[in-house]
């Protein structure tokens, strides 16, 4: 017999606003010292997002990880002088026990998979910074990590355990509550660290998990640190750490101050980013500006516009709405995206991020980070359609915008309306950027993926950059979907729209994470895979998340009632 | 709120069995005319397995399947004179309408998800029958081919189309179903086909599919041929497909008899296989026996003995045990992997493998079957443990069985019991066949994925083979996870088998789904990971199979009624 779980959920769930700063943290402390952070986990009891929980045991909530991602955050922009980063928690003989158990039982279907996709997010950005801006991120796990809290330890390059006969690194989610560890446990122990998957099965089965000599025999650490020498070995691991570095030394960070978007129900407005969400064809329409203003010739200038340099304050401005309509605009589920700009000012402020990104600091982050936010589109589970018309400016690092898409449209003519002018006509430009500058978590470019198999014609197009492509030969070039005429153009797109918009959610979900995703599966793709599509399945089915499943009757005293069918 | 699905659902599901043979084919007809058969589907509409469905226009159940499943099999042992194999349909103007819909409906979420397991695997298997069997499969698309029906046809080599101007191919399982397509379709359209993702979308969304030119611009299918040159088009493509195979044409098949296992409620015996069933402890402990009688010398002599040579009897069994356990029992959650027999004698006979496979097609066909019921295990949802005892004989490609397992228990020492004989202990034995011969579906061997990240190892592991390793050096050397002494062992493993059946089956199936494929993907893993787990989760989603649901509501004129939140 099919589920009988009623079609709409009540939801508890408060909105959510993912800006904070570090003045504004409840949960964690940041510290910089020289070249080393200390990120201290602290979290307030009763700081939980959502009431209905405690925050006991350092466990967390999402608004724990908002403050961990602004973290992540600042640590790149505003402190290019740190060049290793620990974490690890300010209380007693608790580093981490990991997602608040109480929450995610209360918690909507959709609220624990957004709150899982972010925290994979956030994990995967600090290995991001690990990797590509000289942060190496170091867990000092000064207590017990328990699942999430030892996933977010496995998320970081070495994991020190300190060694007090009590403190262990476990994975209890499997046995204690029936579900997978969320946030990347399974592949990270295998793919990364390299674990068997004989002792990985019976490291996740045993919620007690390892610590001692037999945690760093069977690689769930790398390292085992008597109490007594425990502040100076982790300082003298972070210095090591900090020494291979590559940041520089004698550089000014850039603040990132506070966003400041205006928002109604039907609008929300950034300096750059403007979203416009119509209920009624349940679609928001978002238009990303192209820059504004003279472009930096030299990289000092790039430096004294900071925060205002036009890439990185558009790609905060999306990241945040993205952020915020995923989390709060469910049933929004069609996502229509233009550009509106002058397509030789984005490809010159484009060509100071191809230029400078091997050797400035700030201009590296900023290219990882719309790399980031580029990924959070490709796992976001809405449909996203390009909307390629007079007036767009998708060139270069915009144009991936178009091609994270699932189609994209591109008007053959020209529009008669206040937004053109007469004779304007749609165009893409191909620029370098098109071509590995911004890598999907497949490892490919979005043009690579999208002519995946053809790698000869992938190189063909990377002598077609920097001019003018219009509409019908970007068809013929396959870069777009369809190219209507100026006649046919408002009927397709709405017909188009509309279609989408009667289909099932769930299957669009499915469908499209299968077809963005093609060929090649790195570690971050299979968290978001095998991983994260298994879990999904494990949180509806009610052995976990029925009255008698595992997750509802954890701490109970009740043992869950399982349905022993084997699927 | 989470779903309030009953935790047990009614079981309208009949016992199924696995066995048929093409005389007792009601849905395909399979006709061998020289070195090209055909089989044409042929749907028996009141042949449905279970009451409750017609099969009307080509659609299928898992019944037909099982057929078509046979069918592969014995083109591969009976008819090694067939170098092409065209699939095509018997009904006029309908090639398939894919899996039955009322089917599907009434089916419940275990029925669904073992459905569409064995269709994955004989689709697998028919690629794998291209690829190493020198059988190469054509579509012959005589008539219109919608979901499950054109993935059978994306499982070929080329997907031929007739011109009629009406029949198409298409994936409407989204529109029309809210579900996805479940047989490798969405893969398989953009890693083998190599359809760029916003067409595959645009064809994955639409009902009607494509059909004359434009399949075959946008690849969906490689030709499409005029009504009237059709038949004489297909038989000359089969012919240039039959050009290419290295198969023998003078050789004679080996007749697959019908298996005969005894069956109880406790138990299922074969010759070389045993299974004996736990309901209480919710386990199958199954035996494979290894060889009994004289190794032959000659490849001659292997195709005297034909099935009854141990190696394809034995695989045939456990493959049909394999079935039956994974569709019939599904409660029992723990199996219990052994073998008994000679090592000497198993090597023995695997060295006759080894030595011929290259050479000889039947011995080929025995070592790629062998890979195909490990491949199986791998994808069972099922907890594998393996106990190497005394008396028992893994060694080589048996050990294959062990390696596939999520555990592995040795005995350190004898045990006193009717088995072993005083002074007999246990032990395992590398061979050639453990680097490389039964690769997994991530394109590693089971070694290679045991070591992952270490290939090192696993060369310095290739010198290891043809001695006997005892308990303590296996141990040491990685093989296994525990080795406990006869003191120890029985209590050991009583507690461990235990401790696994209190888990959630939920959890560990998909627990173990992720850690049995480290590493790399390949478009078979795919299927399984990314495509299979979304799709097990819509199935359980009420947008589908909720009454409101698409699924459910599908053919009754009433549109489904869909919770918009997507997730």
């Amino acid at each position: 017999m099919p589920p009988t779980e009623p079609p709409t959920e009540p939801t508890t769930e408060p909105v959510v606003d993912f800006r904070t700063r570090p003045d504004r943290y409840r949960h964690w402390k940041l510290d910089v010292d020289g070249e080393v952070a200390y990120l201290r986990l602290d979290v307030a009891e009763d700081g939980g997002l959502v009431p209905g929980y405690e925050l006991k045991m350092n466990s967390y909530d999402l608004g724990v990880d908002i403050e961990l991602y602004d973290a992540t955050q600042r640590l790149r922009f505003e402190h290019p002088e740190v060049r290793a980063v620990v974490v690890t928690s300010a209380k007693d003989r608790n580093f981490c026990a990991g997602a608040n158990i109480r929450m995610l039982a209360q918690s909507s279907h959709p609220w624990k998979v957004n709150f899982c996709k972010f925290t994979n997010e956030t994990r995967n950005g600090i290995e991001d910074a690990t990797a590509n801006s000289g942060q190496t991120y170091l867990a000092a796990v000064n207590g017990t990590a328990a699942g999430g809290g030892y996933e977010l330890a496995l998320a970081c390059d070495k994991i020190l355990l300190i060694d007090d006969n009590s403190s262990s690194v476990s994975l209890p989610e499997v046995p204690l509550l029936g579900v997978l560890p969320g946030t990347g446990g399974l592949t990270r122990v295998t793919d990364k660290r390299r674990v068997r998957k004989d002792r990985a099965d019976v490291f996740a089965t045993k919620s007690e998990g390892v610590r001692g000599k037999q945690a760093v025999e069977w690689k769930f650490v790398d390292e085992v640190i008597p109490k007594r020498s425990w502040d100076e070995t982790i300082a003298q691991r972070a210095a090591e750490a900090a020494a291979g570095s590559k940041r520089p030394t004698d550089a000014r960070g850039v603040e990132l101050p506070d966003l400041e978007p205006q928002r109604s129900d039907t609008e929300i407005r950034y300096r750059h980013v403007r979203a416009t969400l119509d209920r009624e064809q349940r679609q928001v329409e978002i238009t990303v500006l192209g820059p504004d203003g003279d472009v930096p010739d030299t990289v000092e200038r790039v430096h004294e516009l900071g925060a205002d340099f036009w890439p990185l304050a558009m790609t905060r401005e999306l990241d945040d709405l993205i952020l915020w309509l995923r989390a709060n605009e469910l049933e929004l589920g069609t996502w229509i995206i233009r550009t509106k700009g002058d397509v030789e000012d984005a490809l010159a402020f484009e060509r100071v991020i191809e230029q400078y990104s091997g050797e400035d600091w700030l201009v590296n982050e900023i290219r990882h980070y719309f790399k980031r936010v580029l990924k959070r589109l490709d796992v976001t589970s809405r449909s996203l359609i390009a909307l390629i018309e007079p007036g767009s400016c998708f060139a270069g690092a915009l144009l991936e915008l178009a091609l994270a898409c699932d189609r994209q449209y591109m008007l053959d003519g020209t529009l008669d309306d206040e937004n053109s002018e007469q004779g304007d006509e749609a165009q893409l430009v191909l620029s370098a950027s098109n071509f590995g500058t911004f890598p999907m978590s497949n490892g490919l470019s979005r043009l690579g993926s999208r002519f995946y198999g053809d790698d000869d014609y992938t190189a063909k197009l990377r002598q077609e950059t920097s001019r003018r492509i219009l509409a019908v030969e970007a068809l013929d070039m396959g870069l777009v979907t369809d190219a209507p005429d100026d006649i046919d153009w408002e009927d397709e797109v709405r017909i188009m729209l509309e279609e989408r918009a009667s289909l099932s959610p769930d299957a669009l979900t499915g469908m499209e994470a299968n077809h963005r995703f093609v060929g090649p599966e790195t570690m971050e793709s299979r968290i978001f895979s095998r991983l994260t599509a298994w879990q999904n399945w494990i949180f509806v089915r009610p052995n976990a998340s029925g009255p008698n499943g595992a997750l509802r009757r954890y701490g109970t005293g009740k043992r869950a009632d399982f349905d022993r069918k084997r699927v």
